[in-house]
């Protein structure tokens, strides 16, 4: 059974969500599954053709497979182009969480109307000229400054802090520990001191985007720091003031992205990946796990890296050493080449 | 005197601790300290060899050390075979917190039954079908979802958020900020759009594992994500979803574990390591801080490292534009070494 | 205008934060904006000779220059030594946000008398013994342990927490989520065990210091961890147990410095730079962005880096595999080097 225990025929499914069902549409499927694991009442799917033939074996009572093995498994299946995403869609539908009931907890402290539609949890607090859409739901604990606006069907888990001003689009997953909005990083240097430099700006994030615990997304000095529509950000990442983030991004845990740099639509920073400030990434770049970017991409659809390979510490430190030197190292190869010329020359 | 004015004799803290007295047993001891800084009343420690001289100037009331230095101070001592241990145990007991009173502050909102011997502080949320163990301490502003379970003498500091159906052991410390159970991340991509996978598992903690302040980690996508039991992890760790911590290991700060991956007994990842996805770690693996673990550890108890060595900036630019041509570098000394090999042919 | 309406002649502005005023100084300003794209009632800045020839183009109504470029614009200016720290105060004028009203909300939990003039937010928490100087402004959600002292005119965003003891000076700004005073990472190994060594220490924060949200300093083991006048820290920040950060430093997001670390005065941090644990910094010390330092850095004023340089994944991968040999293609070239030298001496 799904969460809650919700089950669906194969041909409810469909219904739903579309793709072709071959053999028995009445069959009746509480939970997915992989090929591996699937037992009685479970769907399972081959997003892999590495896994193709766990396809004979699975004891799943159906499949979700894509045209090219529409044949390969004998059972009920459903035969769609993206048997990956047609699988997270259907795990959805079997996993929904119990809405919150609508409505404003006592301990909830609003100074702004809230929909009939909205629930909002305990001992959050809503500031003045909120803007809430419908279905909003904000848990416990949440901190909405003045004027912020939150969209259609948003969800805010405990504790999301929203500073004075920002803007959260539609249907947005709003993790714990999120704080959005707090002071860009900027001080103008005056002798040995630092001048704060006021951040006037706000953070807007566009509609379908979700935010992972604990990440931070600073305001805009003068303009706002920008996420587009579709942008999925990890836990713990950080954004800095005035970036502007292209739709459908895909940020992963612990990356962060220094002030005022852009990202072109679908970019896709690895994990722990750094991008320095005031630099543009062309559309499509992928930048790979604990990379470092120092400079700006034009070419888009590339990938890339900086990572030192890791070694045993005691090899590590032998050839580490030689870095320092590497420049030497090239001099004393160009010098050999040339001396090696001359004897040719004097050969 | 410790902490809350506590204080023991010799012969009291190893009724308590163990070891063996030498010297007089009813020597008052109100705090621990170093061997350089201590005073009356103070007792310090030798647990590194070479600050044994340190023995014959401390102006320590006793000393904790090991048979091998027990008539290399000619005051009171406690032997014991593990010093730093013992210091740490007894700093413990010299130094404890005021236990909080227990009951319910009457602005938490709690919707499951609470021991009478728990403590849950002001504006804490606890959710349906919670389970607390004994003397479980909630802090201020915890919120705790559905079904969570807390086991006995387990304390959570201020702002922790704990999601639906996650399960931390006995005597945990979770300190604040943290956020266990946030969905994983997972998506599927469809066109340029990604579909989110529903995270259906939980996070469970073992036992005796301490959390760093504004740590998190991930709930499965379809099993639990495990912390072993006696983990101890530091501020701002990120662990991904379906992750496996081996039971004793320690995790310092600003590190990354990506998804899936598994570490064996008591490793050891320093400082802002960061372990891609669907790794392996052998039991006893040591990563050098800062260091990025990009495939699986096989052989058990290696210690690790993958920092670029720093330099001056200008050194850096120099040695730095060499790694790009290393490989061509290469190429260029096989190419040398092949035509001096010719002219030895030659000769 | 700027936020909240408010707007100043040149003359009023000058007499505020000085300056020569050439030209009309009846001209009133309401915001400050760039060279590029200010307007009508907007001053702009000329902080980098590079942007020069825009004096000529601007629309601003007015200009804030050095005296080198007195006389590099027509119309109205104000002529000072650092144009862009004047532009930072001017903004602070321009854009001061409202001054929440003094008071302490109904569903704060105070246990220590608050001054009249500090502004306490929904569901704070103030324990016992604290002490709080005149104006200070403790927003929503923030947890303030026993005995802690937060100096005049300080600012806590909502949901900061600050554990028992630990004391902030005058004109703070602390950013939501941050975690001052949790217990610093120290464990003693016994067996396979690791047992806690109390943390007794505190955090103590000096006067105008900024910290970006989800920060956290550690308390220390017996020392406190201390934070110099002046310093400004950005977010996702991890300062470890005992560390002592001089006056005027400023850490970028993201970074990390491990226990017992001191910076001397004025040091800069980049993004997710990591110091190494017990190590010492010389003042004025530069750290450039994604670095690691594993040693002290002992002469002052010094520009250091460490970081692999980026590449297409298909070049890092030719490229790093060859570090792995780099001490062997060293002892190649001298082999090599040695080889020729042999040839020359044969002759």
């Amino acid at each position: 059974m799904g969460l809650n225990g919700i089950s669906f025929t194969l041909a409810e499914i469909a219904a739903q969500l579309g793709g072709d069902v071959l053999g028995d549409g009445q069959i009746r499927i509480g939970q997915v599954a992989t090929l591996a694991s699937a037992g009685e009442g479970q769907i399972a799917f081959l997003a892999n053709r590495k896994y193709r033939n766990q396809l004979q074996t699975t004891r799943a009572s159906a499949v979700i497979v894509s045209p090219e093995f529409a044949e390969g498994f004998a059972g009920a299946r459903i035969v769609t182009a993206n048997p990956y995403a047609y699988y997270a869609r259907l795990a959805a539908l079997l996993n929904q969480a119990m809405k919150a009931n609508p409505g404003v907890h006592p301990s909830a402290v609003c100074e702004s109307p809230v929909p009939a539609s909205a629930s909002i949890g305990p001992h959050a607090c809503i500031g003045k000229n909120v803007v809430l859409g419908e279905n909003v739901t904000i848990q416990a604990g949440c901190v909405l400054g003045d004027g912020v606006v939150v969209g259609d069907d948003s969800l805010l888990y405990p504790n999301v802090t929203i500073y004075h001003g920002c803007r959260v689009g539609k249907r947005a997953i709003v993790h714990s520990g999120v704080v959005l909005g707090a002071d860009g990083f900027g001080f103008a240097p005056d002798g040995k001191e630092w001048v704060k430099i006021p951040q006037v700006g706000a953070v807007v994030v566009g509609d379908d985007v979700e935010i992972g615990a604990n990440t931070t997304i600073d305001r805009g000095a003068m303009d706002d720091t920008v996420i587009g529509d579709g942008c999925k950000i990890d836990n713990l990442v950080m954004i800095g003031h005035n970036c502007n983030i292209g739709p459908y991004s895909v940020i992963a845990g612990c990356a962060g992205v220094a002030g005022s740099t852009t990202l072109g639509e679908h970019c896709i920073l690895g994990g722990a990946t750094m991008i320095s400030g005031h630099l543009s990434l062309a559309p499509n770049t992928t930048i790979s796990g604990a990379s470092t970017v120092m400079r700006s991409i034009v070419e888009p659809n590339g990938v890339y890296a900086s990572v030192f390979p890791l070694d045993t510490y005691e090899h590590w430190m032998r050839n580490a050493s030689h870095i320092r030197r590497l420049s030497k190292l090239a001099d004393r190869v160009a010098e050999l080449e040339k001396a090696l010329k001359q004897k040719e020359i004097e050969g």
